[in-house]
């Protein structure tokens, strides 16, 4: 399978930025990929997407395979031409949302089989039918390995189950997805909380060789910020230093910061559109809820200093009223300033590693978030 | 006050086509409105509206003075400036949504008292207070005479009565908008379905003198289009041949072909929204639901004929995801499609009069309804 080049063009203590080349276009990182769970990044348009700064976006499996159907995408030419994307794209292997969302799961060597959440209907995921949906129907550029997210808490053994199918899983997931030139498979590393698990799931995924790229997962889960960075702190430093490290479901501004502190090149979360959708506009010190009374007659705009007509074209009493009256316009204004802020943070980070000042830059971003 | 240059180019029959020049930009008509009632055109970027080829939108005068309220949007600039919509903007009486939303209504020769359907908060409009509103704190273009509406059905008596309400209201209406160099004031002909009262209404607005323009109202009102065809056919020969001429409300493709047909020149209507966030699809042979089973797998755009990239860049395959999936982008492109259809269709109307073939239209556009 492809293994697609990645650039490092400068590092600065363990963060780094460069470049990971795609059949479908460059993902500069540390980058940062708007959710498309159903093929939409709810409220926003593909091309305010791009717009945003986003070069790769991310759907759900498990959403797509039950609604519309894999299949049915695949009919329609993959995901890509059903959803007017025509970057690169990331499927997860859609065992997380099963864990989180389906209802009457039964787990087995074989894989997971499930009802859906929105049907009832029956389904089944295995690393072999992750692979096929991913990669052969959806089209995805970049696949993800079918693996469990252990839980948390989960006692070393516990973990140490779940890490070692997981391993069994991506061995599965490595020969399933065969030689395909223009579409490439990340490992997922886990091993819950400890040390000693991180770096054997790490190890023993780089030997089963043939990764174009090394998630972290099982984070994100309830284990708080501390944990979050304490984790990294002993995964990172066991990925290869050429190949792009993913962050998945991470997250707030200031995990974002922090993980690229760590050594995290790729990140993808729902927080932007979400939380968009409940009023909440993102800063560099945190978010604020525009409902707030205070804003009713604010005339400054969102944050003029992010490049998005979302952003510097509404005023905060404007959006106020729309998201006060239920209207769908502040939604679509605030997901998409949301995204705007996110990729406008990444291109910062970018730029403050590239100038070797991003020690500087995290102290004074932990200092805003404190 | 000032009477906007209305130039007509073209007559076809009783139809015609012109140029209605605002203080902020020209209309072409036969003009459509899409309706911003709560200062946003629901679900539509306002540059989305404008590439739709909409020339003018219209604001609802009761929504706005509930919610967010128009001393509060005078404080801010006024309603363009607020929406960020910076063409000529028309907003009604508030008289008609008084009646068909709000509660506890109390009606006199002074005006209306009532409370907000949003909050139970007790108001008031009267002609004093609707100029008040519309021109002073929202500062629209085109504003409207305080009226009541006529229920359908209504006795000679009570059509009288209501009319001859509404015509004081309008009296008190011209003396309270006095003189605006740069805003115009339109009267409302009322009068049921009485051909003498609306001949009647007619007449005695021109004479009082100074409306730039006559609207028709209590039509759409449960008449039916046969009712609403004769209404407008005993009353667009009694208003002024120079004046543009507005049918509130309405309406449908086939009610605006027909009304044209009958001299009117300006239409608004929610129908391209409200039915768009339902999953309705119009066209020129009546509506379609893209959730139908059919449009599963159908890979044609929505409509490849319309000049909007809601209509030709996505599939119906994926709206009809998006809607049965209950995600916004949905609702976005059918509203911002429905729009841009219904722009469409007046640019084609306004085509034909100058063509001088209207008669073969209406009578292809019956046919395809029928």
């Amino acid at each position: 399978m492809a293994v697609f080049p990645y650039d490092i063009h400068a590092t600065d203590g363990r963060a780094r930025t460069g470049t990971l080349r795609t059949m479908r276009g460059d993902i500069q990182t540390p980058a940062f990929m708007p959710v498309g769970t159903a093929a939409t990044v709810k409220g926003v348009y593909m091309d305010h997407v791009r717009q945003a700064g986003a070069d790769i976006i991310l759907g759900n499996t498990y959403h797509l395979m039950l609604r519309p159907g894999a299949e049915r995408i695949a009919r329609l030419g993959g995901l890509h031409k059903f959803c007017g994307w025509d970057g690169p794209m990331l499927t997860d292997s859609g065992g997380f949302q099963v864990w989180s969302l389906s209802k009457l799961r039964k787990m087995s060597e074989e894989g997971v089989e499930f009802r859906s959440h929105i049907d009832g209907s029956k389904h089944m995921l295995s690393p072999e039918r992750s692979m096929e949906i991913q990669a052969e129907l959806l089209g995805a550029d970049i696949c993800m390995q079918f693996d469990e997210c252990t839980p948390f808490p989960a006692t070393p053994d516990q973990a140490r189950a779940s890490m070692e199918l997981s391993l069994r899983w991506g061995a599965r997931s490595l020969a399933a997805f065969g030689d395909r030139p223009d579409q490439t498979l990340f490992a997922i590393v886990q091993g819950s909380t400890y040390a000693d698990l991180r770096a054997e799931s790490a190890q023993r995924s780089i030997e089963a060789g043939g990764y174009g790229g090394y998630a972290i997962g099982g984070l994100a889960v309830g284990e708080g910020h501390e944990m979050m960075c304490s984790v990294l702190d002993v995964t990172t430093p066991h990925l290869p230093a050429d190949r792009p490290r993913y962050l998945m479901g991470v997250g707030k501004p200031i995990d974002l910061v922090e993980a690229v502190y760590r050594g995290v090149d790729m990140f993808d979360c729902v927080i932007p559109t979400r939380s968009g959708r409940h009023g909440q506009v993102w800063t560099d010190t945190g978010p604020y809820n525009i409902r707030k009374a205070e804003f009713a007659e604010d005339d400054s705009p969102l944050d003029p200093a992010i490049d998005c007509p979302a952003s510097q074209n509404y005023s905060k009493a404007y959006v106020h009223h729309l998201i006060r009256s239920g209207e769908m316009l502040g939604q679509m204004i605030l997901s998409r300033h949301n995204i705007a802020y996110f990729e406008d943070l990444m291109r910062r980070i970018r730029t403050e590693i590239t100038s070797g000042t991003y020690d500087r830059f995290v102290s004074d971003f932990r200092a805003a978030w404190a």
